[in-house]
């Protein structure tokens, strides 16, 4: 194709401005017109994804489920966009009104962010699950996907722009790049007052790209290196059930805890009864002094055991003094994402709630609720553990920004 | 000093925990000790503020009154301390409750940033104002001032310092880089992990060299190519006055206007009638081909001209078809930072509303009240026109960021 990044990406920065006065209504039909796309075009789509997966001849298998579509992974697509349809449309929600004694009426509205940029990797339900969230928070798209899923991403892409054009609709606010060079990822992170923000989606190594390399703002993802503290006045049935259920139930996963601290006078007892169950689980314990004193069957932590998200069945213990050496701890330790206190202290809780610098802290809960869904805002593009404008979920109303709205009759300043 | 901007990046880090999690009231008594202190040192202050003057030998009439202090001067800054621990405390508003089917609420609470670093040039007072805003929003701060105000700054912040330390409060949350080489302000860049964000108070010049070389996020002011538009169903005396007022009441200012956009119909009335004031007012005027026809005193406007800050009696005029253009020339030329509309008519106001893209959208009021004080935020350290974070005046709140706090009896995730 010729059209260069600098065109794409001025078409979408065009569009922007019509889309951000697109009404919630429009913007359904329009994501219902690509969910209906979508499952016209279902033959070719595969079709497209069967090129990919012959051309992929590295021996990732997770990278290639991941490049994978079957007719139910289609399926997921289309019901993912019919999701985002029912999400409420965040764009002119009304955030704040007053009006102040000069009679000037002050609103902050929430407004599109205007052109997000996306790159992403070997997972081709991407292009559609990012171009629909943008879509329906009034913002234009330019995606960028990985070389690999070249011809799926094209099919999907192309199914949804269609969809748009054929049906009269505003189309260029998405935008796509169909070349897999490695300098046209680089052309998109130059393109600051044409892209508003970037948005990396996939491993550290994409992340720490754009990150370096954008010139604009970028809201990215991030690990977490969670902890769960059990306090002298934890009810333990609860802190087992919280503990198994953070590090278990699913390992591979950000918000799984990657440390157990635990307060000292429950050293002798819920310590190694809890350690022994994870321990027959499967799970690799590596401990502090005070923990390997109790048991036998715990290797010794390092500084850097206890700075790691393992992602998998191994977890850090550490013996602590109090809520105030757990919260030292985790804020030296963590990666500021999700951290639990199980306690029936008040004053033990209110602490640990101030003074853990996280995005989510959570008192009698599992750290495994920090989710989209699971927190009720639907769809979103991962967990934020930056503190600027989007920390925890990045769901639709983190795809906006605000702007002042003052109403006057006449209002000049003396 | 031999205290290294990384120990100094780290006291403030480990002291922003504990900052995090102290009162309204404690802040606010800290920030009173401070005022009590700039009260009693004021002869010292202004002795070292001496000495920067004389050491000071270009001629920049502007700097030098800038770097200048003086009695009222230094009530100013006190009572811009008063103004300060006035305001709401930020952190722990609630900004969200929610409780979830299973029982879990989730909150979203107000929580500081961090370490906020603070980069200025030639005035002194945004030693105290910086570390006021930064102290009562919860925030350690790092600061780092021109080198031609070191000794009034270093005398400002000394004062600060030691009226905390001596009244016992928490001291390490201000920091103060003593140390006037280039150098230090790269190696402040590059803190990232220990200070949170940084924010540059000075020309475009500083403003430039931080985004270009801050590791971490960055939250600027802006300048403001700002824009009026009168539309054919304005109140002609509305709009008179408020085109003078965003012209004339202060042309230096970043919410001042630098375009006026007229509708056609008003062409031959409105436009010439405005336009002679405007001249009569000493404003230099750049127009259209149908602004010159009708004002012969009007000179040819460039495209560079219609983008340009002027910050002076200068002025660029365009007749339009309507809203639709005008908006069309507010989202080429702009800088989206104060717009503004003059019309009765409710169509063209929300058509203005919602497709001009710009931090503060104002109907029938002048640009000239974007202004923290003027929307009832207090203080603040300047107007952003970024989309992400901050957009519109940065105050208190918006040194702040969010956290979730999730509170559950048990709650695991199955």
């Amino acid at each position: 194709m010729s059209v260069s990044v600098k065109e794409i990406c001025e078409k979408a920065r065009d569009a922007s401005y019509k889309l951000a006065a697109i009404s919630a209504e429009e913007k359904n039909r329009m994501l219902e017109a690509i969910a209906c796309a979508i499952e016209k075009n279902k033959e070719a789509i595969l079709e497209a994804n069967r090129k990919d997966i012959e051309a992929y001849t590295k021996k990732d298998t997770t990278f290639l489920d991941r490049l994978t579509l079957n007719p139910k992974r289609i399926d997921a697509i289309i019901s993912g966009v019919k999701e985002i349809i029912a999400l409420d449309d965040p764009v002119g929600e009304i955030v704040e009104d007053r009006t102040l004694k000069n009679g000037l009426r002050i609103k902050r509205v929430r407004a599109p962010l205007g052109v997000i940029g996306i790159i992403y990797e070997a997972r081709p339900n991407v292009t559609i699950d990012a171009l629909a969230l943008c879509l329906k928070s009034g913002n234009s798209v330019v995606l960028r996907g990985g070389s690999d899923a070249i011809n799926s991403n094209r099919a999907l892409y192309l199914t949804a722009y269609n969809a748009l054009k054929d049906a009269g609709f505003l189309c260029d606010c998405i935008g796509f790049i169909d070349d897999i060079s490695r300098e046209k990822s680089r052309e998109m992170l130059e393109m600051e007052g044409l892209i508003d923000v970037m948005i990396p989606r996939g491993g550290e190594g994409l992340k720490k790209f754009v990150l370096e390399h954008a010139k604009m703002p970028v809201i990215a993802s991030a690990g977490g290196n969670c902890h769960v503290y059990v306090d002298k006045d934890a009810k333990l049935d609860i802190a087992e059930r919280i503990v198994l259920n953070a590090k278990l139930q699913r390992p591979s996963v950000c918000n799984a805890a990657e440390t157990l601290l635990v307060h000292k006078d429950l050293a002798d007892t819920f310590l190694p009864d809890i350690l022994k169950k994870l321990s027959d689980s499967g799970v690799e314990l590596l401990g502090c002094n005070e923990t390997m004193k109790r048991c036998p069957f715990v290797k010794e932590a390092t500084d850097l055991d206890f700075a790691t998200e393992f992602e998998c069945l191994k977890l850090t213990v550490k013996v602590v003094d109090g809520v105030g050496e757990a919260c030292d701890h985790i804020n030296k330790f963590g990666t500021k994402h999700s951290e639990a206190i199980v306690t029936e202290n008040k004053e033990a809780a209110t602490y640990f709630e101030k003074n853990v610098d996280a995005a989510c802290v959570y008192v009698n809960a599992s750290t495994r609720f920090t989710d989209g869904f699971e927190f009720g805002l639907g769809a979103e593009m991962g967990i934020s553990t930056q503190k600027l404008h989007a920390r925890g979920p990045i769901a639709l109303k983190e795809l906006t920004s605000v702007k002042y709205i003052v109403e006057g009759n006449g209002q000049i300043r003396e």
